[in-house]
């Protein structure tokens, strides 16, 4: 069967994935498999942009990465898992790109202004913060990517890609197609203090968690403010352990719902719950990742091979876009 | 005998060399191939930085840079001849570089807002036009070069080149040598309107001219205004002829001056000598350029070669780089 297009996503190595990642991307991509053409990039140079200065466990955390990928079901008989820094041809790709994105473009980006406040300085003071985007088009258009899924925080940085490909086709003739977001319906998964699940709050079940951490972890959630006592009637839908039921424990969302209004169920007993289920629906997550983290040569491998795959496709893009342009070799 | 250092310089090729690049640095590139390990580099992506929509002729442009660098004397057999594109790790380099130079610097350079004005905004606006300076410390360190030779006015550039190479250091350990200016007291040709001889002036004669094109642009060179008739007392020191004499005609200098003063020597006569001592100077790199302009296949093999000379050195550089920075392979 035909594809229906080319997809490019990634995720930066900048520290474990978590339940936020599974619910929010990783399920989305592992089906958009059947229907697209899948790079999947670990984007390793993105992580410099801001954390240049913390590159002890990068290598370590490009593993972790590639090893929640497969948990969870990305395919490399399917779909090309690489490295961004093996594809070297996205750094040069990235300074021809260079020549033709106005400053001004990426100084205007919304999320620039925002990162920089949100980060500090610092970490963003960077030449290649700033070029953040013109990375990101690079590595979309290099694959000639039709189709990107994001969240829609990220589609003023999509936007840039396309108009920088635009851009690129206008002086130098049709090479790259613009490409489309494929807007998803995310699930917001909360963390354990109620707050959007975010590496930088410290509120993640992470993948890599064992059983026990994810048990501690939901035994200290934070639950309904006003429920202190097990006869309080509580308000589910202030409390995030409830969302984990109305994802994991379909079943028995409702009966839930009532003994907590009710008063009749306490939090411990809804939060045990809650664990049993959300473990069982990371059971097979957690028993694959077991055995990737023992074959560390399998995941290393995998990712060779998905680096090969990918500069093939580079290599060629690369041809045209110097033949386009006219520079040398 | 062991090299006094190692040097990396270039040119753009944005056009043809002239009278002013072979007395302003193609003569001392030349001379320190004896003493140092010498890089030269056509800096075709740095051409791009302004002339990203001008790129019909780069190829051409190239090569006519290489016969000009051959024909001068700029030796194969002793130094590495190369096209700066052909040598991909400058553009890995050039983006894990731009992690670390903070924007600030790059704005502040005293070059990107006096180039700005003098060339334009359209043409300057791109991120890869701020980003020049770290394009060009790559070129620098990627060889380890010690030793650039410069003139005055890009002493700006070479003092961030230092900086950025200083910064890299501080993080990541010490990989790189601060390259060190070496200020040469560059002749000032000038061109055939009086002013200093440079491409945007349109006045230069340039080293691909014929004897006829040279003899002609001679005859219509702007002499001392005083001196309308040949009786007419004229004042050297204000007639560029003048300066070519003090350049190629040095034994005749006095009696010219003095000839000239009284009103003796006329401008026709003058610059009938001046050409024939110039041709002279020109008649050896003449003849070499024509030659090599009938073999192009010379030309092209010897900048396949010095790329491949290149190339391993930067390779070297770019994974003590990687093992450095403790990014991927």
């Amino acid at each position: 069967m035909p594809k229906k297009g080319r997809i490019l996503s990634g995720h930066r190595p900048t520290g474990q994935l978590h339940l936020g990642h599974l619910e929010g991307t990783l399920r989305i991509w592992a089906e958009l498999q059947d229907d697209y053409e899948c790079f999947f990039e670990i984007a390793d140079w993105h992580a410099l942009t801001t954390a240049f200065d913390e590159t002890e466990m990068l290598r370590e955390n490009i593993e972790q990465v590639a090893i929640d990928w497969l948990a969870v079901g990305l395919d490399p008989q399917r779909s090309v898992l690489f490295v961004q820094s093996d594809v070297k041809e996205h750094a040069e790709l990235h300074l021809l790109l260079s020549m033709v994105t106005p400053v001004t473009w990426l100084e205007r980006c919304p999320t620039y202004k925002e990162q920089r406040d949100q980060i500090g300085e610092e970490k963003t003071a960077g030449y290649g913060f700033l070029g953040y985007p013109v990375l990101q088009a690079a590595d979309i258009v290099i694959y000639k990517a039709d189709t990107v899924p994001v969240g829609q925080d990220q589609l003023p940085h999509l936007e840039l890609s396309r108009e920088i490909a635009r851009r690129f086709n206008n002086f130098y003739g049709d090479v790259f197609p613009e490409p489309q977001a494929m807007i998803s319906e995310f699930s917001v998964v909360p963390g354990t203090d109620g707050r959007k699940m975010s590496k930088s709050y410290n509120n993640t079940l992470d993948l890599a968690d064992t059983p026990e951490d994810i048990a501690e972890k939901v035994r200290k959630m934070f639950t309904d403010p006003a429920k202190v006592y097990r006869g309080d009637p509580g308000h589910p839908d202030e409390c995030p352990v409830f969302v984990y039921h109305s994802m994991y424990n379909t079943e028995r969302t409702e009966p839930i719902k009532a003994a907590c209004e009710s008063g009749d169920l306490g939090c411990v007993d809804c939060k045990a719950e809650a664990t049993e289920k959300l473990l069982a629906a990371l059971a097979p997550i957690m028993q694959r990742r077991g055995q990737l983290e023992a074959d560390r040569d399998t995941v290393r491998d995998i990712l060779t091979e998905g680096a090969t795959q990918a500069r093939e496709v580079a290599a060629q893009t690369m041809e045209e876009v110097r033949a386009a342009m006219k520079v040398s070799r």
